[in-house]
């Protein structure tokens, strides 16, 4: 395929694999097998691999990884699970990729204020399964078991971002290595700070381009009191998104509010061997006492029964619960299975609540219209949905279409009032929408902060923005 | 009085003098009282006034008066109310105060996806009697009246911020007009974005020192369906602090939860002309569903009971609820008030909640036993608190004592994980303490940021950090 920007290799030289091979030994490859695992992601992109692949345990593996990427200009990309959906661990200009996976330790729960230290390579599902014998849980959840370090670096959110926000409430603090090799710290673990700039949010969303972070302080929650889930079948799409916009409306402080169209259900009831009633849906979360969860059930029952809803399954006990969230997070991968062999070009938008229908309807029926395959999941309570689209990777002209689609999704959000990422991230694939978004002058600023920490431009060069 | 920091005033040229008149005529004010009014703040600083003072009435005149500044090298401090602690908006080293106050329209609200859009003039009360009829609040509540500007600046909270969050949360989008005058534009009105670099949680912050802002656009709230306020009396502070440990270590989503000290109740009845209990007490209030309300009415007095609480005074009604929080953002004039002459030194320490005690107890001890004058106030949910230090402003004994309590009071919550300020910013007054709390590697990048921007230095220099 062609990338949409310049693709220059640059060539490490012998001196610079040799200097990481002395200093890192084994932990450090260049086989060609190593780094076509770390050439590719969850986007529809095809680059060359990067050079060599480094497997970091330690802050000061990245801090002299580093130091000596920056002596010797070589690009550097940190690397989790390789579950980005936007090219962002593709080595565009060459480079090392920097695999913080072994970097998984737990370093400290503090049950007492909510918190928790984790390395970059721990997963959300690890994390989850290591705390929850506290009574705690971490809410945010993008569909795959991505690492913290890259839910950080997307600047993530998930179906609990609607009620718990997103990575961008959730971090305190960071401990980041950046393009020197020097080690700084961001942020307390104090709840709120007035210090000097949120250097902390400004490396949450930095896609790896101002530095690495190598230790992360989140907030975690306790689980709540009580917990109940429904599916809610609806006649038609608009009901199911009315409903969404109603109960957002109203202050209904839902959990989880995630909508399937009747296409996706099918793709997911094949996938995950279930029995989703068949047409368009609600997926619903209710937290928090039992009367309030009751109280809350109330109020969206009320609404959705002005829009027609056709019946409220429920799913009650944690097994019913962990089998309708775990369907509903293989949404993506049950669209890429039903068609072999095909790659997703992923909308991403997102609009303020009241735009929800003007700006998801009228795409459903684009997608519908052009005949090529597609799913729809949708965040819906935070006016955030995806449509993928099922492309043939050697169909140019099925690419092509697809991608003008998308580019119709993004621009009818912008003029919505939304963005045209809610939380997957800018990577290659949306660097002219950020211009169309935030201007040019926006862009430049960022541009400038990026050539202040990373003059050389080593981090994750050829994200985010074309060069200057 | 010394600062802490070099004090080089410029001298600014006719020629200057002569463009901004020329530029702004009556706008534009060179008059002794117009440049005092402009020359202090609520801090315990002198420093002489700035050269002149501009008052701005749209975006243009922000950006061209920075385009002129930036063109003669001549420091800008944005302005509001002066009602800044820390020094903000003091000429430290000359220039023009920039006064936004009369940018005081309200742009748009939309309650369909609760936002508005307000200019930085615009005043909290202002915003709040505005949107009152729409059934909406907005909640952060900085002691004073302070302009939504000087909100974003300092990245302010108050007394609702243990539920609501702070301005780090609550601002969406910001029109900025930078050193150079160029107007740029950071986010959108989608709840949730992650495209590129969080400028506006960089600009949220910034204390002025990286831009005007010239257009926010805030979240705000509807109106809860059932408020309840009670003022709580213990027998000690300790069973004060332990209660509110106790009570947001349990989840309870308490509004507000604000302490005072008996000396303090003292200092507050009799400016207030109220009956408060003699004794420390909390202030809350709770927000929510009837049933929700209740429900934490009885989750609260358990706690508070098993910490012996002596008596809950409730104030139903809107009027009680008035009075009792007019008194509490009041506390600091009654202080000021309680010693005729005086300034205050403030604290604003913030450290994890399960620290609250440690840092508070022993602060109020080394306060009582200084004999200087004192009130002690706090946004204890967060675990943010300040002691006011009411000091004479011509003993220099007396206020070398008073920043030496600040600084134990400081250095405590530093080694308990917290921050040297929750809401009040850095300014002329703890850029040492920035340092000792983030380290210098922080602060460096702090200043990589800052010149990349400002290349020039001329966007309120000489706060947050020293001179590079």
């Amino acid at each position: 395929m062609n990338l949409p920007i310049p693709h220059s290799i640059t060539s490490v030289s012998s001196d610079c694999l040799a200097a990481f091979q002395n200093r890192f030994g084994a932990q450090f490859s260049v086989a060609m097998a190593v780094r076509e695992q770390h050439g590719r992601d969850e986007s529809a992109f095809s680059v060359p691999p990067p050079e060599a692949v480094l497997f970091a345990q330690s802050t000061q593996d990245v801090s002299d990884a580093l130091a000596l990427a920056h002596k010797f200009n070589w690009p550097v990309i940190a690397f989790g699970v390789g579950s980005s959906l936007e090219g962002h661990l593709l080595a565009v200009k060459g480079g090392l990729s920097l695999d913080v996976s072994r970097m998984n330790q737990i370093l400290a729960i503090n049950s007492e204020d909510l918190t928790v230290t984790v390395q970059p390579g721990v997963t959300r599902h690890q994390l989850n399964d290591f705390i929850k014998s506290e009574g705690l849980f971490f809410p945010i959840d993008p569909g795959a078991n991505a690492t913290l370090g890259g839910m950080c670096a997307t600047r993530a959110s998930g179906t609990n971002a609607v009620r718990y926000g997103t990575m961008r409430e959730n971090v305190l603090a960071l401990e980041v290595v950046l393009a020197t090799g020097e080690v700084i710290r961001t942020g307390t673990k104090a709840k709120k700070s007035s210090a000097g700039y949120d250097l902390t949010r400004l490396m949450v969303g930095s896609e790896g381009t101002l530095g690495v972070m190598t230790e992360i302080t989140l907030k975690v929650y306790p689980l709540p009191d009580a917990i109940n889930a429904a599916v809610c079948l609806f006649p038609s799409l608009s009901d199911a998104v009315n409903t969404t916009i109603a109960l957002i409306q109203m202050g209904v402080p839902i959990a989880r509010c995630e909508l399937l169209d009747k296409n996706t259900v099918k793709i997911v009831n094949k996938h995950s061997h279930l029995n989703l009633p068949d047409g368009d849906m609600l997926l619903m979360e209710f937290h928090g006492s039992p009367t309030s969860v009751q109280e809350q059930i109330e109020m969206v029952q009320e609404i959705a029964n002005q829009y027609l809803a056709i019946s409220f399954q429920w799913a009650s006990t944690p097994e019913a619960r962990t089998q309708l969230w775990t369907a509903r997070h293989n949404a993506y991968f049950a669209g890429v299975q039903s068609r072999p062999g095909c790659r997703v070009i992923t909308t991403d938008c997102c609009v303020p609540i009241s735009k929800l229908a003007d700006a998801l309807l009228i795409s459903v029926e684009e997608a519908q219209l052009s005949a090529i395959p597609y799913f729809l999941v949708g965040h819906v309570g935070d006016g955030n949905f995806h449509l993928g689209y099922l492309i043939d990777p050697n169909d140019d002209d099925e690419r092509a279409r697809a991608e003008a689609l998308n580019h119709k999704v993004v621009t009818r959000a912008l003029s919505l009032g939304g963005t045209c990422t809610g939380e997957h991230g800018i990577g290659l694939h949306k660097m002219d929408f950020l211009k169309s978004e935030t201007g040019l002058g926006a862009v430049n600023v960022m541009r400038l902060i990026k050539n202040a920490l990373d003059p050389k431009n080593i981090l994750n060069p050829g994200k985010i923005f074309n060069e200057l």
